[in-house]
């Protein structure tokens, strides 16, 4: 049972084959969203602050943090953020550019075991990532394509995600540290898209043994009722084997369909955990036998 | 690719590995309805005649017709209701009797090719509904359980809808006419039921090469919040290969979960479905690049 210990100065988060799927709240990430990038531009973390507690409140066990800001000082930037944030909650954080100088001042600052978002299988990615991520003793997303780009082909990326589990391997790190990226296409484009992913998921976790992650968003690009698609998407990716995701906890509805496919996937054990969150409070004068209770519960 | 090809009079409904998932109502049963059992008994058929055109109006390619009602006469007004649906709806049936007269009465009066639910894998039962199935050229479910009961391992499962797929063949029926119902058990019972019905579902369809269905309902006996389970459940069993299944299309939100889960395997080619049924209406006064329209759209 594989499984990636991500942790802050006082919390871990697991991602395993045997644990609830883990949900990396995407929000802190100026990637087309303007004011947001205005504001950290300019040091103004207002609105990062925001976007962690209300993806933490929302269900998220982990937070990626990009900053990723055209003409900005992005080692700085990054650097900052990761300290406020870690100074407002205690989730593990994934720690999200492609800048080395960026991924290191993160790091250098991060309390805790910290997920580097990402490394491709491009060999000068890899020969750049992976001496810091084993510097630091972090973990890894893998992203599963090379020089020659991102194949159709899913027993192709399967290659791919391969080689770099075992370039992983010869910088020392352990293939519970490496995190696959399948990479997710958007389904409007390419109709075999989520066929494709399931395969490989299926795949990574069976004969890789690698725990998986992905942006889950991009699946519905184009597409009218985006989120009723993200929302039926992530039980079928955790059905197939995926343990985590990089994600909107916001998204009305995609938090109770995450948690139904752990109680589905057994991974929420004993229903525990839904039981406890959805069981209907007993209306007052009521005993727990009460027959409106019963009723509505049927 | 297995096609089940099932039809009315007039009407071909195709369950199949790269056809829309089917969903067959299930609400015509009177199994813990009193008030329909007590009106089907006396042969008032009102609720069964607003139940198929409601069914069927919220996206049912098919019914499941049953009248197991304790001490009526069952093949008589199993009889009635096909002729009555059939009469109001052009959707072919599901003839559902554990009683072999009922099944032949139903089948009797059936224009078209039915699909009878069931038998399992007891030689009693395969040796009396097998039969009738080829002598009215219908299709059947086989139901994963023998003269031991219901194994909890989905391999042994497995092996018991092989031996039915075997003995159907022996009768002149082929193995696309038989759609196996993997038996789902409830998930606050059983922590791993999830888990073993996508293994099974897999090992059905790719070692077997049959169309699977299932009563979807039952997963979440006993837990609060059901629907949510269930909404979650059906995306799971179509990313395992699932092609149908016997459930209420009336419950919120299981309709777009599974035509989600049909763009998401790629049967709904070019999601045109999704994107006929979802798209936005251009509000008047706009053209179709209107600012509005396509903001709201992204």
């Amino acid at each position: 049972m594989t499984r990636t210990v991500l942790s802050s100065a006082t919390r871990e988060t697991i991602i395993g084959f045997d644990e609830p799927f883990v949900m990396i709240g995407e929000r802190i990430n100026p990637t087309g969203r303007k004011l947001l990038a205005a504001e950290m531009k300019v040091g103004d973390y207002s609105r990062v602050e925001a976007d962690t507690l209300a993806q933490v409140a929302a269900g998220a066990q982990m937070l990626d943090v990009n900053a990723g800001i055209p003409l900005a000082d992005e080692p700085k930037i990054l650097a900052e953020v990761i300290q406020l944030v870690q100074s407002i909650t205690d989730v593990p954080l994934c720690i999200d550019s492609s800048i080395i100088a960026a991924l290191e001042a993160g790091l250098k600052v991060y309390q805790g075991k910290a997920l580097v978002n990402s490394t491709t299988a491009e060999d000068e990615v890899m020969e750049q990532v992976l001496p810091l991520v084993k510097k630091y003793g972090a973990a890894v997303v893998a992203i599963s394509n090379d020089d020659t780009g991102i194949s159709e082909d899913p027993d192709e990326r399967f290659e791919v995600a391969k080689k770099i589990v075992e370039r992983a391997q010869d910088h020392g790190i352990k293939p519970c540290d490496v995190v696959v990226d399948p990479l997710v296409m958007p389904i409007g484009a390419i109709n075999s898209a989520g066929r494709d992913v399931f395969h490989l998921i299926r795949r990574l976790r069976n004969e890789l043994k690698v725990n998986t992650t992905c942006g889950a968003s991009n699946i519905g690009f184009g597409l009218p009722n985006r989120h009723a698609i993200n929302n039926a998407f992530l039980p079928m990716l955790a059905a197939s084997g995926m343990t985590s995701a990089i994600l909107n906890p916001m998204h009305e509805g995609l938090v109770p369909s995450i948690k139904a496919a752990d109680v589905l996937t057994g991974v929420d054990r004993s229903c525990a955990y839904w039981i406890k969150t959805f069981r209907e409070p007993v209306a007052e004068g009521e005993g727990r036998g009460g027959r409106r209770g019963r009723r509505r519960r049927a």
